[in-house]
């Protein structure tokens, strides 16, 4: 595979060196794909990064910011100097840009704010005014839209003019000519190869376009671009005037950034904001330890639980035996509905309304699952019981039934829990995503114990009760 | 927005009569966008559904099954007349084409492949020759390449000629004249933006082109396609002749799928074949049953434990009260720690050989996150006591410091335990996602409980136990 060979000896030599001798590694690394230019640096400190940055040809010092992945992207931004600075923001993508200038320090924003033409500033303020989780707040605003009464002819020779700068040239706007508002979208593939003396607009599908609006979930314009195969989607106000567009590829960004918070949520966190090896000790710390500390507290209600059946446990030890066993059985078939379910949502497979149609099935799922590890356990006493590895007393077969019951009954009420908070979650207005296996299993357990009690109070009363 | 309504009241009504009157719903479905067709074609049956489609308009027909969406299209595919099917697979965009071919039954791959043309019939074998998770098997065989001594005006002619049937003409592949090897891609956008006359070598990158091999795996791809921006990669053999290409939309359904499967795994399952209310009870039991009654055999070991540490339970009772809340624990650190270095893995943010980076980072974040849960843990024991909430005997403080020295222990073990495990099943060649949460619990419970009961045992000796 060409492009991701690492690192060349002569670029990590010159990164060594970095701090005495920036200019080396900005030669070093200045004919490289942005990406891997972007690799390089990412080994460096912001400050080192940044002295590298300033000994970089424009163009290549553009193309760099252009592209995600850089670490720490705004601090660099900060160590710059503000006329380099400046002529960066003033010569990026409007999307990038805008993203960077987001996660500055309100002091350097104000600095650098001087440095700019209005258009930048503008455009840089239209977008800042969404959040970086909207359509507005990813989309670009710098688009080809030409009136819709021109000809392919004078598209393309258009296109030629300005495409050089713009983000992409993939996708036209057609503006009504008078009140400019958006008519259709034409495909450069259209207009390619279109006979050039044709209307734009007859060139295009005469469907409505797929637009979205600044508020519109970037989750949401994932799903739409990809559901239609687009390669941007267009922002519109009330008007319908354009506004910006989001393409393609910040929406692989933004379905892998979902992915990756929707996995932490899932494993009983909250999200982190950058890459495991780049979170502080202290920051890793409050993301996880608060929900495991809030988890800790609930499951402490199986304390209580154990503590009313005090006189039970010390009747019949033996019970106590398979507690583990039971909870973690409840808890992971719980884990597996929740994660079928959260996911399922996720990707509009099922809707809200359909809670009780998943109930219908999760119950019958249950008490299958719950029969096969109920027939397993009972299995399981009666061999160490018949071959003398272990004796679980004169009424073993009355245990052995209480476990097997107790599994259907868990596994059952786990699948079915497990599959409903994700729902309730959703309905409440959190991402479903949070109803991480660790969430199921504490809910599941303190139910657990109850069942597992009430069954040993059903069976066993008379002889080991 | 728009193209979202969900479906009409007369297409609602037309689908009620499917059956009696397929050509009412062909009619009313016909000038819908494919997506939007598909779903209602999706409320069908598939012998309905193939009913209507024998209905529609062949070019409604080809776009229909060019789009993915189409619920059973390979079962749709097998109940359409063979002409019919012949004339579809004909005309279809190569991927789509393999995809459902490949889906169908053998039968009916048999009786199709006499009505194909030999140009139609090699596209599909050289696919379906590999795995659909890799880039030969959902590489498109329909791309634009051209010898790299034309002019960008001989370019764009050609594309102006053969650009409607291809599957993307945004990415075009200069071949060396002689021995048809990839010597450079070019865009449309540079050829659209470049002066008619030049050459198009002169105006692509002098960069080596991003390409991937036949069995490069579609995760992979997906990375390399988001990593560098691109519309599309092509597929080369070691000759570096090009086979196909990897599209952007193919590779968005790719990280979408993969993600799915991601989570399922991580939720303790089986990965499914299809969307959650589409997958049959017996397959459901047979992709969650199978890990669970792994887990659940795995589990025994905790009553195996447990039996062994019967005398210490019988003598301090109070002891048991604790087991669940403790255990949990060490599950749930687990789970966090897992989650993040799961994800941590398939986002390249840490490589293989970085475990012992993790596992320095992990044991400091676990003692600390285990002290968190140990205080917590001492002053609900202390406040339970003195408040007469709960008499947990004379040694109250002792059974107090064994459960909070045992939650440093387990908490620390966990998130190790849960950190290292990603990585030995990667080392081992599995999927790391199927370190699940159940998974790492389950390590994690027997551990626990030999933990606790020999801190137990040292606290306790000569006073409870």
């Amino acid at each position: 595979m060409q492009g991701l060979n690492g690192l060349t000896p002569e670029v990590t030599r010159a990164l060594g060196q970095a701090a005495a001798h920036p200019s080396a590694v900005a030669d070093s690394i200045k004919a490289l794909h942005p990406v891997e230019a972007i690799e390089a640096l990412n080994q460096l400190e912001p400050r080192l990064a940044a002295g590298v940055i300033e000994h970089l040809p424009e163009a290549a010092r553009i193309s760099l910011f252009n592209t995600p992945g850089l670490a720490n992207s705004s601090a660099v931004m900060e160590l710059l100097s503000h006329g380099c600075a400046g002529g960066l923001l003033a010569e990026m993508h409007p999307d990038r840009r805008a993203e960077i200038f987001r996660h500055m320090d309100k002091d350097h924003q104000e600095a650098l704010r001087e440095h700019l033409d209005p258009a930048t500033r503008a455009s840089i303020e239209r977008i800042m005014a969404y959040p970086r989780d909207s359509a507005g707040g990813i989309m670009t605003t710098d688009f080809v839209s030409i009136p819709a009464d021109w000809t392919v002819e004078q598209a393309l020779a258009h296109i030629k003019d300005v495409g050089g700068a713009r983000e992409t040239v993939y996708a036209i706007y057609l503006m009504h000519p008078s009140d400019k508002t958006l008519q259709q979208v034409v495909s450069l593939r259209q207009l390619v190869i279109a006979d050039r003396k044709a209307s734009v607009l007859s060139v295009a599908n005469n469907r409505t376009p797929i637009t979205v609006t600044p508020e519109t979930d970037r989750e949401e314009v994932a799903r739409l671009i990809s559901r239609y195969d687009l390669l941007a989607v267009p922002v519109i106000d009330a008007d319908r005037h354009v506004l910006g567009i989001v393409t393609v590829d910040d929406v692989i960004d933004a379905i892998v950034a979902e992915g990756t918070e929707d996995a932490q949520k899932m494993g009983g966190m909250e999200a982190l904001d950058g890459p495991y090896m780049q979170i502080g000790f202290m920051e890793m710390i409050k993301k996880r330890g608060g929900w495991l500390a809030a988890l800790f507290l609930s499951e402490m209600l199986t304390a209580t639980a154990m503590q009313n059946y005090q006189s039970e446990l010390e009747k019949a030890v033996v019970l106590t035996l398979f507690i583990p066993l039971i909870m973690s059985s409840g808890g992971n078939s719980g884990s597996q509905a929740t994660s079928l379910i959260i996911r399922a949502l996720a990707l509009r497979q099922i809707k809200l309304g359909d809670w009780w149609r998943v109930a219908v099935r999760e119950v019958p799922t249950g008490l299958a699952l719950g029969a096969l590890l109920g027939i397993i356990g009972i299995v399981r006493i009666v061999v160490w019981q018949k071959t003398g590895l272990f004796n679980y007393g004169d009424h073993w077969f009355l245990v052995a039934l209480t476990v097997g019951l107790a599994l259907i009954g868990i596994v059952t009420f786990g699948s079915l829990a497990g599959s409903m908070l994700p729902f309730a979650l959703k309905r409440l207005g959190f991402d479903p995503a949070s109803a991480s296996a660790p969430f199921v299993a504490t809910l599941v357990d303190v139910t657990g114990l109850v069942i597992y009690f009430t069954i040993a109070y059903v069976v066993l009363k008379g002889t080991l009760l």
